[in-house]
């Protein structure tokens, strides 16, 4: 199965405390897309506009990525800048422009209206609905959102949820969702707004899975150099689905290796400024550093 | 094999969002005590003053710890007071009397000085340093410190880290003892000051192990309803050496499970004030629960 993302496509400028990079290919869409890329075909639809040249093009089409439904209007690309404090723990929106994605309306053309496994990325709960209505026969809706559309627009997310099967945010987004601190009442408090399954992405310390009554834990891959953290939680949603869309499963097993193949591409990506690392990764590297996550998690049963 | 442990017994006066206890049993070696004995034979070196009542006594003795290396001396028992953020990840200390404490000499028994498995709690290097020199042939000796030692008294830490085997710290105090932001990193100066075992605890998000050249983590156990987190980490130290010395190991597999144990005994103390939990918890209780830990953390491999 081939999985359809919908999300943002843009040049980011990027200062963390071991270097600097200006103007670099980023945005959710891509970063997911090229995560995903490792398991299965990838369609994307996005926006760019008349600076997105032939090179950034090939990055994404250079990996198989369908680009058919990325439009590409007059203007200029979707644009943000951000600093990392020293930890890589906060970071600070320096500039943001949305420029051709102000206007995005994404339109799902007709070669992927028969898609079944679909990311809505991050963008206003009105147009993940637009999406959504496009789509013939889902099976897996992935979503991700942000505090400015839980604070701004909860009726129209909650509406949103409704439809979305696999919630992917982050533990404070979490709790501002739900209104709950602790985070296994927040899940079924999730759950009661329509997801499933809601995983809860916690940076360093790694992510936590809420599925059918159960829980499940990945720590983050311990690494000694984290150069540049942007794209990680987009990175590990696409390797998420783009594993569950090429296994065709949702079962517990299946959504706990997709969380592992989620991080482990996250782990790649963050090594490196921008989309570099995942640009030129390979899976046996990927396969192997599975296997490393299974050595750092394992331990011994008792005996019964 | 038994294990020997020497740190603090207390009266603690406790705040949290969901209630508040007073005079109530505390201290460290209480806390590890308690978890240990569900493991092995525990001999305890302490102090406390004549408040302390044959109730108290019979909490620790009632679970078959060796009190002989226990001095009671006139006056009043160390307290401690203190209350917890609304989300439990801050703790504001409201009071210190260190009362018996103060001029607290540990003397290790003859009974005891033959014990080959030793936990030095969070007291003054110095003091650790001589426990050490009244032990006869230590096999493995564990260590707490916290920031006030590493602040103010660097090179007595230094002094004792270099006969410590495995030691058991949370993530700012391993930065701060290192002055290294990256785990990976401060976990190898770690071992050029001594301990080849670090036990990196990190509250909610559990732990991390460094042993040789490979790293292990594990989460916390995740829970409805944490009342009371004081003692968790002196209970997780306490389920860990209980269960090596025990076992009488050191190898990576038993360190691994030793940690799962260690971070099963700690989540149960949290769920009740002080010791209450701890005190009428189970053998069964425990291994169940390390099954629930090891369904919370496995993925099956993937094919070679």
């Amino acid at each position: 199965m081939g999985v359809l993302v919908v999300g943002s496509v843009a040049f980011d400028s990027v200062k963390t405390p071991f270097g600097e990079a200006r103007d670099i290919l980023g945005g959710a869409a891509t970063y997911f897309s090229l995560a995903a890329s490792f398991f299965t075909e990838v369609s994307l639809v996005g926006v760019v506009g008349s600076d997105f040249t032939d090179e950034h093009v090939q990055v994404l089409s250079g990996k198989g990525i369908d680009l058919r439904g990325l439009e590409r209007v007059p203007g200029k690309t979707f644009r943000w800048a951000g600093e990392y404090s020293y930890d890589l723990n906060n970071r600070t929106t320096l500039d943001t422009q949305l420029n051709v994605f102000a206007t995005f309306k994404p339109r799902v053309i007709p070669e992927y209206q028969a898609l079944e496994y679909v990311f809505l990325g991050n963008i206003d709960p009105a147009l993940q609905r637009d999406v959504l209505r496009q789509i013939k026969r889902p099976k897996l809706v992935g979503l991700d959102t942000m505090n400015y559309w839980i604070e701004g627009h909860l009726p129209s997310l909650h509406e949103t949820l409704k439809r979305v099967d696999l919630l992917i945010i982050n533990d404070s987004e979490t709790r501002q969702l739900t209104q709950e601190h602790n985070l296994l009442k927040a899940a079924r408090r999730v759950q009661q707004l329509g997801p499933k399954t809601l995983v809860i992405k916690r940076g360093e310390y790694g992510v936590l899975l809420y599925h059918a009554g159960h829980w499940f834990s990945a720590p983050a891959f311990p690494l000694e150099e984290v150069f540049d953290p942007t794209g990680a939680g987009d990175t590990f949603a696409g390797g998420l689905m783009g594993y569950l869309a090429a296994a065709d499963s949702q079962t517990p097993a299946d959504l706990k290796k997709a969380i592992v193949f989620g991080s482990v591409l996250a782990s790649f990506t963050v090594e490196e400024f921008g989309v570099q690392r995942l640009a030129r990764l390979t899976y046996p590297e990927i396969t192997e550093r599975y296997r490393q996550f299974k050595a750092l998690t394992h331990f011994e049963d008792i005996p019964t």
